[in-house]
């Protein structure tokens, strides 16, 4: 059941206030992870995999001619990533936005790297939505991806890497980029696709339920889900329309075609977005109109209970008082005569409903 | 009757998720339908027209001086889209896009051919509204189209095509091109149309109807149909835009006034499209103010029916009681001066209701 | 009075389905009407002025160092304007555009001439809301208009070239087209100004009328008729702003002025359709709080006469009772007593609702 | 008081209709009025001031080396007005300009001089909103400028001119067209400044106010109003924008600062507007909350009432019937065990509402 | 508690109005204050502070080869602020925008000075929500900052510099600058979240409370309250983007990363502003659903208690009434059956209103 949404907490800390620029403070929430340090290198010929706790057993492979590909999980090893930064010379900031979960999607370009950072939508095993901050750099035959937490989206990526399925295995290190991105897209349509599920499930719920029993709530909370997907998928979307138009060695022209392809998946989830969206502000309406037609049927019974015995309760008071002279109270069927105006009225009331289509 | 729409299906599997880029899967419904292969070739004197269930037979008129349109009826052949797309030699993702469905609509300029993606809109034969994917590559002398399942908009361009009506037989494949595409976006005329009338019934029922039998629910699926319709119908239009503003060999100068034309055209379909959807938004407004007038007309015969009667009660009340010495039960008309007060009150509420306008 | 609109057919038919680009089709409804062909000729030293049924009589004055204007009255003759088509030598979609109803305003550049599509709004005789189509062309020494129906706005611009009033007898062909397009944008304040009475009536009505006898419906039609004309004049000044940044030998540098002036004219009334499309739909607003606070005044009413009559009936109903001992029975004076115990209760509430100020 | 707005009148003429373009139509409602030309002269050295009813006066400083400032105050008298176009050679489509009152602010750039079109807003002496047609001409040592009627806001600039404050008397013509704009734009700061209470004061009676004594109809009245200003300043701010932009003789270098600072000034008065705007719309929605909180507390009035006493009536009504074999109403204390119980369901139900909340 | 904002004064007066542009006036609120002059002067080996009540001890340090930082807190005495702007040679309209509080954010750009004005979003000592105007100009070694009133957001600036955290020390005067602005931004996040708090502290108010105790009144007042940061923090946006994109020599290369992070940090902050501004306006639906959804309960109780009693009591009143002949009174058990009827009746009606669910 999605009725009774558990307390969120109240205080996002705001831990870079009166910080340092350029000073790595982790300002996610996981602070006692461990940090798992991924690296997988391959060519066409080879292929290595490598999982370790230091970052120092990474950098074996450099100056080899393969792709390698350093994946770390975690982001409060400040150390580890300072010493990956410094063998990579990654300018401070960088690193700063590494460890920064609020930052927003962006690219930023460098002299010899790029440095983009994104969101990546998942629902994790407590089927919760996470948006967990990503950050990723590309150099001429590497890219560095640094993750939240552990669980992400890139198995059938790796199981691709591994069993060099596609062309993945024959290209250079912008297309393993390009491929990453590409399952975080993918995955979006996951997530929104939960989103519409979910509306249609509220949709049905405000027809069939009587009771307002968390569901304008709910309907609150799912405005902000999407609003808070869209600010993760907006941004993004900007970030690849310029990867795809950067001038940059880094990119070759045959990777081009892949990135306008994913141009167009998150377009398409930019769209969708925008239309539930708008069906999720439709909602309140629909319930609005949900619960006037209610009460429009309550009334409407009200209505017709009073219209009709109120008249006949005061016919029944006539002959309940006590004057001493009331000439009908001595007619012999006077009780029978009082019953038979009663019917008459009771009927012509039911009439007068029915035609009114109230009945 | 339009009343109980049949309940869609809710999961629309995101099938290409996890899948490579560049591979092939067909994410439509319609798998077991058997592929039908359509070649039309003419030129200003010839006219040949074969059917087939392979793409081989297609091949046979390739490099003579002829026009020569294949069309693919049916997405679930992979095999066969493969063939043709070795044949023509076109490239992956332009084939992974024919076969997926949720593709949205655009324009890809490649080398020697223009790719473009959009969605053909008609009723069925159940009167059912279909969005069908559609894709068209236009070559120096061929144009391939590659629809999702049986039925289309095409039989009038067959038909000119057949008999040498208008200028097709003696224009180029870029004019095939655009004639398609008129086809297409004229039918979106009859599309929208569909949705005028289904406001103008809305609006009716709105106003005639006593209860909320399913309004709600059509008037949000209306909402959904438009918004569905607007996504098929806007990116076409940029698609449009940029045909008619490309720098290509395949398109002839004289063909440039028809696409301005064609321009023109969707354009009118987007403004109409706007319209209807701030008319359907406005529906819901409509409604509640609908439903507010009901529940005051119910309120008025309540409050009139009470107001009337309770005093009335009252009266008659008072001299059921008891009491050993109440003096107005001992005169001898008292029972008939009680009734002259009580229609006396009466005339009174009537016409205090009277000049408030509530009779 | 404008309370009940009389119904609009439902069916407006898409005729150019299925139709060959550049076929002539007449879209509109007026078929049964003669055509009348009127021509204006004329310099700073001449006038002429001849009405016909046929478009030859038009050719006379071609060639002479004079301006012409010809303008045809009404569409379904469609031979006639092929002959103009032909001795003008216009494109054939031109003449495809001239007959078709459902075309929006736009501008052509041909290498000879200037092709304008817009739409004529006037009240007709019945003082029907009109917008009728309406296509000019102009060349160098020439002023083709196409109109739909006969009557137009233009009676003060043919008795201004007859008279020789101001410089439109000094001027050429594209002061003509300016003055004829001057005097459909001027006619354009008009339908606004009346638009603009009709949401004062309607702002009346919703306060002063105790029922909805059909304002729901009546605001609606306001939306639509505003979205039409919003539809006629938004792409109309679009197509003027470009006349005015054309570079065409066709157009003087003279009249620029005007055109600019022109220009100025016609975003004033787009401004004006913006502001009254808010005021429409604030109506809706305005209406269902209206209807709310009338519902108010209703449950007053209701719960003023039931609060203070219910408890007094109950009141009576104890002293109703038969127990053998009820002791305040006896007393003598106990019906008075009761009675002034009533009225305690009675101003007690009246004096409770007037606080509240119900009352 | 502001709660009873007068009537406006609702024809505003179109005046301009069916004119000769470039004739000159007063289309105020100031005709009665003399028209009075002030003309004010000055540099660093010289103050001079001269108040006429003719123009011809204004021309004796020409030539010299002072700024000349010509003020006409009224537009009723066209002759003058065409005089001084033909003296300080005008283009007749601005004379047209100068006087037609329902002309949008707007700039237009001659080869040797500027024309400034604009709303001159403030409340007169009756405290009314009066929106004033106003033009400026800006040429190399003169300023004409052209208002509706008398009264305006220039009376502390003219002060700084007489009494040499400031840099006014040392600058050239451009300073004097920015000292006059900045002087109306300081002025729509008081406008919306009022707006603003205006606004406030609505609120509040929102909430203290028991009935709708118009209280709709000044919302919507207030809607109307921020449209008017809206529409008076946003073209403004484009002009005054163009202003900034223009590239002419006719400013110099260091009046483009001032430029800028009156820039930001209409920016500033722009984006209140808007929030003004927004609040207002939101008002309507406030008022619709307060209306719907006093129905349901009528409603609980009215359900506490009835839940109460029909129960307790109902109970008194069993002990009044005429059934020969009541045993109750033989016991001796039964009136008094039947107190006793409706004390119980009294608390009872009191006790439910409270908890309910609803006492 | 939050429930009761203190009423806000309704008149900021327009001080502006009537004033020699370029005139020093400050318009702010606190003029009994006295200034406070507060000077750093650092380079990477030397660091001094000097506070003083006059400007001129300021100047002490000119010359040398220092970074001066000069902080005027309280702009009531324009006295010192125009020797400041005469020692540092700034245009008469800075001085005047330095001390106009009411000038929106804005950057000017001079030949050897840039000035940006800004407003610095606060709590301050009571928790009211604070938006002072600040303004800054930075020179080639220097930075000036104008302060309206005591207590800032720099303290952590100061220590970094006092102490040489980071690299504030070693580098120049535009770094400064930017550590100022991020200072102020840094601060915005906090002013928003706090918005957030307020949001969700309303709904659940909205949901557990059930009377409108101020609550429309309070989301008026967080919608003018996100309004009034919104007009802060968006003009500021701007000028972030407009310094880094400036083509100064006041600006280092390697300033540039840090500013775009400056800008990447202000974008999120207005991401946010807009996105609690839609759940703010969200609010107001939802309030209007839950007071529906009370009256809806209300009504069922009602209608519940009425129509069960109603009927009871009309069947009371038939055998409460006198008619001399009434056959089911002399009925041994008839008061029996009746109360079985009676039994009947009541728990039918239950049954209904269960089988609606009302119950």
């Amino acid at each position: 059941m999605m009725r009774k949404p558990k307390h969120k907490k109240r205080k996002k800390k705001v831990t870079h206030l009166n910080q340092i620029p350029g000073a790595l403070v982790y300002t996610g929430e996981k602070e006692s992870q461990d940090v798992v340090v991924e690296v997988i290198n391959y060519n066409t010929d080879f292929y290595g995999r490598k999982d370790s706790r230091t970052v120092e057993d990474a950098f074996d492979f450099k100056g080899t001619e393969h792709i390698t590909w350093i994946n770390v999980n975690g982001l409060s090893a400040i150390n580890e990533i300072e010493k990956l930064g410094q063998h990579y010379d990654l300018h401070p900031l960088i690193l700063e936005d590494i460890v920064s979960t609020q930052q927003r999607p962006k690219i930023d370009e460098y002299s010899n790297y790029l440095f983009i950072v994104f969101k990546m939508l998942y629902f994790n095993e407590d089927n919760e939505f996470v948006a967990e901050h990503m950050s990723l750099v590309l150099g001429e035959d590497f890219v560095l991806t640094f993750q939240e937490a552990d669980g992400d989206v890139f198995n059938s990526l790796r199981d691709r890497i591994a069993n060099a399925k596609g062309r993945i295995r024959s290209a250079g290190a912008d297309y393993l980029m390009f491929a990453i991105l590409d399952a975080v897209v993918d995955n979006y349509f996951v997530i929104i696709d939960t989103m519409g599920d979910k509306i249609e499930v509220l949709e049905d719920t405000l027809f069939s339920q009587r009771t307002d029993d968390g569901l304008t709530q709910e309907i609150q909370d799912l405005k902000k889900e999407i609003l808070k997907i869209r600010r993760s998928v907006f941004p993004l979307r900007e970030v690849i329309h310029r990867i795809e138009s950067l001038d940059t060695p880094l990119i070759e022209d045959k990777t081009q075609n892949y990135l306008r392809d994913l141009y167009d998946h998150i377009i398409q989830v930019s769209e969708n977005i925008d239309i539930y969206r708008e069906m999720i502000w439709g909602l309140m309406d629909m319930y609005m109109t949900t619960i006037s037609n209610r009460m429009n049927e309550v009334m409407k019974v009200l209505t017709i209970m009073a219209s009709i015995f109120i008249p006949l309760t005061f016919m029944a008071g006539i002959y309940g008082m006590n004057f001493d002279y009331i000439p009908e109270l001595k007619l012999k069927y006077g009780y029978f005569y009082l019953w038979g105006a009663m019917i008459l009225v009771f009927v012509g009331l039911l009439y007068y409903f029915k035609r009114k289509k109230w009945l």
